[in-house]
């Protein structure tokens, strides 16, 4: 069995947004040389995802609304999180609804993907660095 | 490492509904002669989910109306992403809730499972061909 | 490839709560010898969750609060599911979005975590000894 590890890193400039990481997690996957196996990939913190979705503007715009009033981020006094000093409460429970990470198949050294899928950094409380890991296991 | 691959084919006749998938599960594991490891099984489309929970009438009935309430259909003009002619919208949100994927331990032979544990296709946009992907890796 | 399974027991004395389990399953990845590939841990019964989120009091109050509002408790009466008797239709639906299970991966023989992950059983429908199952593969 192979294994390969990589990080990305992140600088999402407002509050949310959501990154297409599809191409970065194939480069991965490529050099990992794994061709038969699978492939974790997570946010590596509590207030952002990692999920498969579409990469269409309007689809995420309406995420960016219906995550908003599932969870909405204000008053920030409304969540005990924040009495902490925190204003993120909101983003942990965003990121629940999201996940926190995906496991796709490999098959003959590619990601096993349906016709639209694609991998998405989704962040709930960014304007800071952050990270995702991919961790390949397979033969 | 072994590795199997194995492909579900669903055309759900209305626009929601819920496949129990389990017994085509644990056929593909026997298929694999896998003894010890895990399968992944996802849906390989963006508006349906794998999800693992009960198969219970009452219940599938409880998150039908669950759902709608969280993510409604209609008015399907309040989402940006049915400005590009779909319609679909809301089921790209409740597959985010049911999740798109589990992963299942396999442990001799087996699907390592609790008592009331059953693997469910979950379509949210439906009347149309569609997949899941079933991935085994192990020994 | 080797692989390990543990499971992990639970008796929550009320009907919800959160119990962190990041110790016992670094220790079940001690055990397992494994060095690099990765640990399943999810929940055996379909009205518990295990996820990764933050190890915060505050934060804890805000799911409970946060997750009865999404899908409450009471009226029984209004789940088809408690029709057949049981009382936790409610537990089914807050166990989907907070997730079965999670995945995580191993590397140089440790639980490769960013800083603030933590593993948690989340329990929806409690006074009853439950089970979470951890697997894990590699080498």
């Amino acid at each position: 069995m192979k294994s390969y590890r990589k990080e990305l890193w992140f600088n999402v400039p407002n509050r949310r947004g959501f990154v297409n990481i599809t191409s970065q997690v194939e480069e991965a996957v490529r050099e990992s040389e794994i061709r038969e196996g699978m492939v974790l990939v997570n946010a590596m913190h509590i207030t952002a995802s990692v999920f498969i979705n579409d990469d269409e503007h309007g689809l995420h715009q309406d995420y960016e609304k219906w995550l908003e009033k599932l969870a909405p981020h204000e008053p920030v006094d409304q969540y005990r999180h924040n009495d902490t000093g925190e204003d993120n409460a909101d983003a942990h429970m965003k990121r629940q609804v999201m996940g926190r990470e995906v496991v796709v198949a490999i098959t003959n050294g590619q990601l096993d993907f349906g016709p639209w899928e694609q991998i998405f950094y989704g962040e709930f409380d960014g304007r800071r660095r952050k990270r995702a890991l991919i961790k390949i296991i397979g033969e």
